[in-house]
């Protein structure tokens, strides 16, 4: 059966970073569901108004993995939401997936607590947020145990394509690779 | 004044392919409207549904540029409608800028006849539709006089770099590879 993952959406998020992981992913057969965090229409931080297909409220049990894109104020707007991190834990105690890109691994995964004692990356500049039991890595995307990292919208494709690999298999991921036309 | 640009969602647009640019362009401050062709909400080949700024009908004058995105059945759609085909005309009789990438390059700009006499790419295997007029390169991104053409989802952010260049200067599209975090 197909691996789900919820992407969350706030106001202001960064729209590269949300909807190439989205279009990326069910390319590769995977469930995704678009859960909007305040309302089922979301507005991105360069105006790009998307409907998602649930509110997160109405999510039903847990997913295999969460994705947190990035942008502001979207970002902030996880980070502000005690929902969204108490899915992060909850996640993160059952060792599912959970991924963030751009400033939300500084944000809300730092929030969370559960980089405690990993390798990370964010945004650049964002990993003064980041405490010291952080290991911060320039690298584009980074995977410490259940914890996918990246970015922004330069590594958006890269990220998913890396979600891809864990989700449905290395192999979906290279013929996607090359269907995408990415940069080699 | 900001330079105006149209980007044409049809039912079926490939999502990357079109919110990269829009983001992108909006980034560097160009003013970006986004037309649907036959409304206001178009859901996207893999099913994120956004809501365009106005139906393409509704535009007034020509912008100094559009943008026609790939995917399918988006590209399919584009091409069938006379009024895209129309709009690519005049666009081109004025000197002002078309742009498309993937499937679109070889599907409405090859039907529109703009592309006689020009170097041209497209997303690959779609080459065959190009007349014998058109030269075809592997190249990302392709300028020749007023059209820009692109291969995919992979090269979406280089092609919006490329026309925020056209139509905001190279400064303004350097600072943005950097803030994008762009693979070097």
């Amino acid at each position: 059966m197909a691996k789900k993952i919820a992407v969350i959406l706030a106001e202001g998020f960064e729209e590269i970073e949300a909807i190439a992981p989205i279009d990326v992913l069910r390319r590769a057969g995977i469930d995704v569901i678009v859960a909007g965090l305040s309302g089922k229409t979301v507005t991105g931080a360069h105006g790009v108004k998307v409907e998602a297909d649930i509110v997160l409220g109405d999510m039903k049990g847990l997913p295999d993995a969460i994705f947190l894109p990035g942008g502001l104020p979207g970002a902030t707007n996880l980070e502000a939401s005690p929902a969204v991190i108490d899915l992060i834990r909850r996640m993160h105690q059952e060792k599912r997936l959970v991924t963030a890109i751009c400033a939300s691994p500084a944000l809300a995964l730092q929030k969370s607590g559960i980089l405690e004692g990993k390798r990370a990356t964010c945004y650049p500049g964002y990993e003064k947020n980041f405490s010291s039991g952080v290991t911060f890595t320039e690298e584009r995307v980074v995977k410490d145990g259940n914890v996918i990292t990246s970015r922004g919208p330069g590594s958006a494709i890269e990220f998913a394509l890396k979600l891809v690999e864990e989700l449905a298999g290395k192999e979906k991921a290279a013929i996607l690779n090359r269907g995408l036309v990415v940069k080699p």
